[in-house]
């Protein structure tokens, strides 16, 4: 069974549409209730950072973990609209054989200044052993309840936009495969620098998602993104692959031109990016001026995802 | 360093204190936050449950580990007075050469049913690849606030009690570390089914908790819960090692006699019982009459945790 058929069957077995409280169940990037607040949902996202999966623990410090591990779950909750996370719950499995109390330490002390910087304050938390190291963070966040994007929501019509670049997280998981971190070159450590901090653009989305008919954060890569909005929307997106030029840094473009590689593959089909992805209407669009935000493809009548003048395989993106 | 040092040196990396929605932080069953519910406090937790650490695969049924992950979660939540669970986030990290989509769905059909039990609606999750398999789950519920109870609150002189029996787990573990499921005998499988089914106590709990001055939920065993209530309520506790004989089950009882080890050693130091264990008062106790409520230990003047009668060595329980 391939994950997306697993995450379906998942969420047919806990469809729960009994309770008014829930206003976006599992299959968005949070889950969005309504515990009372006036003007606010409170929304809820869980994320994990897996040793082997999303890491390799001698290629990466552990304040490199931390930050990645808050802004994967922050993203989740930006994702949301005019939105911010307020609380956390951390836990992990860890094992003393392979990091010692000095790296906990490390990785707690950066994981504090992260929460600092985006007002999230941890109110508790569970520590485990386990021989795969691994860090859960559960965030705990608002988001208004006039500004709230879902994953559901594009109309015939509207465009796919992407906000920053992608694919240098793909890049960099490629050359933590194969690589030492002491054997790498300046502009691979760039693309580790980017992976380790991947850039959220908050003020960009707070200022504009009123215009945005749908969203959902890059963590899976511009495809499946893609793929995971038309079955929402139950509608076929139709990305130009000659837009993917514009997705991609300079680094990449260059470190895929050193090691042969295609760089719009890299864009296409590389997660871990966490930039915003979304739909804006035809009438919406020209309220949007930032040149920041690329449009790469359409939403039509029908199903799946058409990727236009692309000719090679269709991949899919693994963490590792 | 050791757990509890390591815990307490996270505690003071968080230690958040200037957020007003926060009643109580790391350091309880669950976090307590003020959501400006009028007559109740909502509250937090996140458990695990790590393969090789809490359990053997081979040894565990997937409905097995599902139930019992469910209700590790749900004693914390009950653990903090008249409360109740309402909302979970569940995530997990599988490896597919280990399990296959059959073993997923029979979990996730399992927790879906235990979930339904305690009136608890996902609400999302997410799911990584992991060589060691782990699953989390994340619980929202809420407590009276009225009648909350902490681990703090406990006040010399009072008496430590403990509702039900304790020490069937650690012999559950013992038996998975050392036998095949299909080699174990009548008594062993009624071990493992007590380790794999902890009976949490609401009724009881609710009826009672007006007149506990602390509470905590037995994760780690008696020894282990009597020295973070000593820490927490800066007192001594003190504790009858022949008080140990009124926890210990028929079937523990037997156990060791058959494998020739100390039940009592066991009740004290075995945890994953998920029992309550909480303080009364001396002018609280003509209240509670209930033959499962057994007196084990006084808190009194001082530090740390004195076990009378007892010339054993103090164990540290090890889930695994």
């Amino acid at each position: 069974m391939k994950e997306l058929d697993l995450i379906n069957k998942i969420t047919k077995i806990f469809n729960e549409n009994n309770d008014k409280s829930i206003i976006m169940g599992p299959g968005d990037d949070c889950a969005v209730l309504d515990l009372g607040d006036k003007d606010n949902f409170y929304v809820f996202t869980v994320d994990e950072i897996v040793e082997n999966t999303h890491f390799i623990l001698d290629f990466l410090k552990p304040e490199e973990i931390a930050i990645k591990l808050v802004r994967m779950n922050v993203s989740d909750v930006l994702s949301m609209g005019r939105a911010n996370p307020f609380y956390a719950l951390v836990s992990g499995g860890i094992d003393f054989k392979k990091i010692d109390d000095k790296w906990i330490l490390r990785f707690l002390r950066t994981l504090k200044k992260e929460f600092d910087c985006w007002g999230i304050k941890n109110i508790g938390g569970n520590l485990s052993r386990s021989s795969n190291i691994f860090f859960s963070i559960k965030l705990i966040g608002k988001v208004e309840k006039n500004y709230v994007v879902y994953r559901k929501g594009a109309k015939e019509g509207d465009f796919l936009c992407v906000y920053g670049f992608c694919g240098s997280s793909m890049a960099a998981v490629d050359i933590m495969k194969n690589k030492k971190r002491n054997g790498i070159t300046k502009i691979e450590e760039k693309l580790v620098y980017y992976f380790t901090r991947p850039k959220l653009y908050k003020d960009f989305i707070w200022e504009n998602c009123k215009y945005f008919s749908a969203m959902i954060d890059n963590s899976d890569g511009i495809y499946r993104s893609a793929l995971i909005l038309s079955k929402e929307n139950n509608l076929k997106v139709v990305i130009d692959f000659k837009n993917m030029e514009k997705l991609v840094k300079p680094e990449v473009l260059k470190w895929c031109e050193i090691n042969k590689k295609n760089p719009f593959d890299y864009s296409l089909f590389g997660g871990e990016d966490y930039n915003p992805i979304f739909s804006v209407s035809e009438k919406n669009l020209k309220f949007l001026n930032d040149k920041n935000i690329k449009i790469i493809g359409r939403f039509k009548r029908g199903k799946g995802v058409e990727v236009l003048n692309y000719d090679g395989k269709i991949k899919n993106f693994e963490h590792f």
